[in-house]
């Protein structure tokens, strides 16, 4: 059943990957949640309509007595409002510690599903499966969860790790290309952090979909080694964000994650060179590729409105900014940057 | 500046407990908290007025820039509104993960602050002030965080252990008689959990006030022990809590909860009798004892009563219940008890 991708996190974890392994969802639900009688599969009003019957009525012949909760579609799903919603709606059905819940779509739902599972009842099992090429890429691996609070996002959360993740690949079939484009941005960034062949065969014109075992393979690593983003290697997962995240905002999340991750590695690249970390034929073969790609090179936005944006994020007095930046093409590092010679820098 | 009772939890740290130390906090946090710039102080309409301002003056004094965030008093103060609310207010005030906070109050403060602390930015630390008896012994120290849910109790939180305890004794001298009488519910608890001096002095007549560091000591054993309540261990605090929770939710709250503890506490010792684990004179003794402090011994309920309660209160299809009783004074054990033999129990 495709490729079996272990996470050693606190508790150790496999990814399952591949096509059309959606089925095998009753075996591993049993073999995962040996104590559950009951199970919610948590989806939203776009991914429920396509999927959830299958997958609870596999859950059901697993043995299982099987709840679907349906929220919202969309970013509004990771609030405290739906949050609540979904916790009473588990209280109303009588689940206890022993039981467990199923994300069943993008990273809104398994962002929400995960913080449920860490917080109800102070915290019963839980696993993804992941239907966008987002979430099988990033946020169905590694256990951060959580909602957004009217402040910003993910604000409030936990770390929680899945008990498994099951990732169907035959399930991006049905995701819009915009969905698509957006998470092959994610993809373009772990071909950057892993370098090698990978890299080479991307750039070659590889598909993304060929590479997304090596983007979980990436990522599953980098949880093993440092799964609280405290010893240092979590972070180069940021690769390219800090742009990304000022361009989401400055353009009121209507440019979606991935396409701003995009750009932003392109200002990676730029900057790597900038301090004669990365040769200007790296950088321009990275801008070259991304922008063949559809990708936007920033969107109107001058570096400094990007870089003073991506500032003023920061709620801390501090004086400097941490960046990842490349020291050659899969070799990730952190660079903590001035913010006087970050808002200076010449791009 | 008094006792200092080590937990030795995933993060060990310390209770620190006895008379007019609460002046010690400055040096605490800074100690504690030694990447915070800023700290938030919650606490409720009742004891902010008391205790807030000196509070956050030491703390100011000791170098923090200092927030006091006011929550209802009262159970009301434990709902995903008033998490909600404090949440923002740390958004707000531009906390990040670097900074700290610190609950200043009874068990409904520590445990909303401690729910915040797991989950604000994935999590922050926090430290326990508490100012009631109740909470000195029991709640502010073992970690486990939470807020209510329309359909019941703590359905909702979080392991969270705080990084220090501050138990002033003194601060009690503010505290309403009827909170005091049911803290001590809780304090006869832990003597017939440890039996030995603790017990045979405070059935001897001994102010309950003296024993509070033996109580905080037992909790801090049985939580370096068994952190997460899986062992084993942890499930002895519950010992005359299933008779409490049944009366408490009979008399619709009306019950202060240590009052309900010490009448569970009579139960638990005749089902310890009646099973032939506990003297007739031990059981008597516990009886007489708690009855000469002015408890009830039954509010009116029948034992069948309450026992219909606390087993409707099992969510699961379950056709037992684990009993906390007692083989000897100080001699804690689980009893797994048919559902039907335990509602035919002769009481």
């Amino acid at each position: 059943m495709g490729d079996i991708i272990s996470v050693k996190a606190t508790t150790e974890y496999n990814v399952y990957s591949g096509k059309n392994i959606l089925q095998s969802i009753g075996g591993l639900a049993r073999e995962s949640f040996r104590t559950a009688f009951k199970l919610g599969v948590i989806s939203d009003g776009n991914v429920a309509p396509l999927y959830a019957d299958s997958v609870c009525q596999t859950l059901r012949t697993a043995g299982f007595t099987v709840y679907l909760i349906v929220v919202p579609s969309g970013e509004e799903a990771k609030s405290l409002k739906i949050y609540g919603d979904v916790l009473n709606k588990l209280v109303e059905y009588g689940f206890t510690r022993a039981d467990a819940i199923i994300g069943l779509g993008g990273g809104v739902v398994g962002d929400l599903t995960g913080f449920v599972a860490a917080t109800f009842l102070r915290g019963i099992a839980y696993a993804n499966v992941p239907t966008t090429l987002l979430s099988i890429v990033d946020s169905s691996l590694g256990g951060k969860t959580g909602i957004n609070l009217p402040g910003g996002k993910n604000l409030c959360g936990a770390f929680k790790q899945p008990a498994f993740v099951l990732s169907d690949y035959a399930l991006l079939k049905t995701l819009p290309p915009a969905e698509v484009k957006s998470g092959n941005g994610e993809v373009v960034k772990y071909a950057l952090l892993k370098g090698g062949d990978f890299y080479k065969n991307l750039l070659a014109g590889g598909n993304a979909d060929a590479f997304l075992t090596d983007c979980i393979k990436y990522k599953a690593d980098i949880v093993s080694e440092d799964e609280f983003e405290t010893k240092g290697k979590r972070i180069f997962l940021n690769l390219g964000h800090t742009v990304a995240h000022a361009l989401e905002k400055l353009s009121n999340f209507t440019i979606p994650h991935g396409n701003a991750v995009a750009t932003g590695l392109i200002y990676a690249a730029r900057i790597s060179e900038h301090y004669g970390i990365l040769s200007n034929a790296d950088a321009n073969a990275v801008e070259k590729y991304i922008l063949s790609q559809g990708y936007e090179k920033n969107y109107g936005y001058s570096f400094k409105t990007l870089a003073q944006n991506a500032l003023s994020d920061k709620k801390t007095s501090q004086d400097s900014i941490s960046l990842v930046l490349l020291h050659g093409i899969g070799k990730p590092v952190v660079y903590k940057i001035k913010t006087a010679e970050f808002l200076a820098l010449p791009l």
